[in-house]
């Protein structure tokens, strides 16, 4: 990937280029961003917050979010129950500045450290994060294996904020 | 999902009973474990350092890693390019103890906080995390849009560890 010259406009320009994937060393070691996306045309990315460092939702790119998010700094996904490129925050309100980007190792999963706007929260069913519960595990199984609830209060009313919007959820 | 009894032999039962999918209310609202696994037969897994929130990686789980993660309270993966259960640790001595597993509002992604054994390390390429890069967005991208080095020494040798086995990143 070249060298951008250190002008604002071209920091903005658009598309991003995304190197080719030519070597395991260059994937791993190397200074190029070269993305993989999967057969279905996405990558996964984790979300964070930048302050606390509570993982917030774990999301899916395609190239067109992946490029929107690095040129706006603001989180864009796609949305895989809707078919959408999806600007989080566009109808909530709750948008998801970014603080820092990510690559992993193989360049197949990116991680945002995100600062989120309003009441905080990132998750449509009204919580901060969307693990809002926890599953117990080897000795905690003893009492119980029922989900427990880590965030008792929603942040915001679903209903009033995305009205009769489908649920993304999929059984 | 049933209450399991009070007694640790039953918390070890195998397999862990995985709820069927009924509901968006049961699904997002409920107690009930009943995670989503893909058309591929797994779930992806965000794992980060209990202690200091990073981002670890991101890995995938099929049933029996994610029975065996919460049986043992030690991370279990499926390889997606070895494609065998992968006992992270079992070849790098570097184990993940699970301190918590949550599950998200569609339970189709799982979050382990682990703790790390030995150099803390989780990436195969030798950093303590996959994510051992950044990359420039927005503003930042005005001098250089070139991925930069977040983390700058290996916590261990790979060819040490890992010898002659082959490289799991897929070009």
């Amino acid at each position: 990937m070249k060298k951008q010259p250190s002008s604002p406009q071209n920091a903005a320009r658009y598309p991003v280029g995304f190197a080719p994937r030519t070597s395991i060393e260059q994937v791993e070691e190397g200074h190029e961003f070269a993305p993989k996306f999967g057969s279905d045309g996405l990558v996964a990315c984790i979300t964070s917050d930048a302050g606390s460092g509570e993982v917030l939702m774990l999301g899916y790119m395609n190239k067109e979010a992946l490029e929107k998010t690095i040129i706006t700094g603001e989180a864009h996904y796609w949305s895989r129950s809707r078919e959408v490129i999806w600007h989080k925050g566009a109808t909530s309100g709750l948008v998801q500045e970014v603080v820092e980007m990510r690559v992993d190792d193989d360049q197949d999963a990116i991680w945002l450290r995100v600062k989120v706007s309003g009441s905080g929260a990132s998750c449509h069913v009204g919580y901060r994060s969307c693990f809002y519960r926890k599953v117990p595990i080897a000795a905690e199984r003893a009492n119980s294996d029922a989900l427990m609830f880590v965030e008792h209060d929603k942040q915001f009313d679903p209903v009033e904020v995305y009205g009769d919007a489908p649920n993304p959820t999929i059984l």
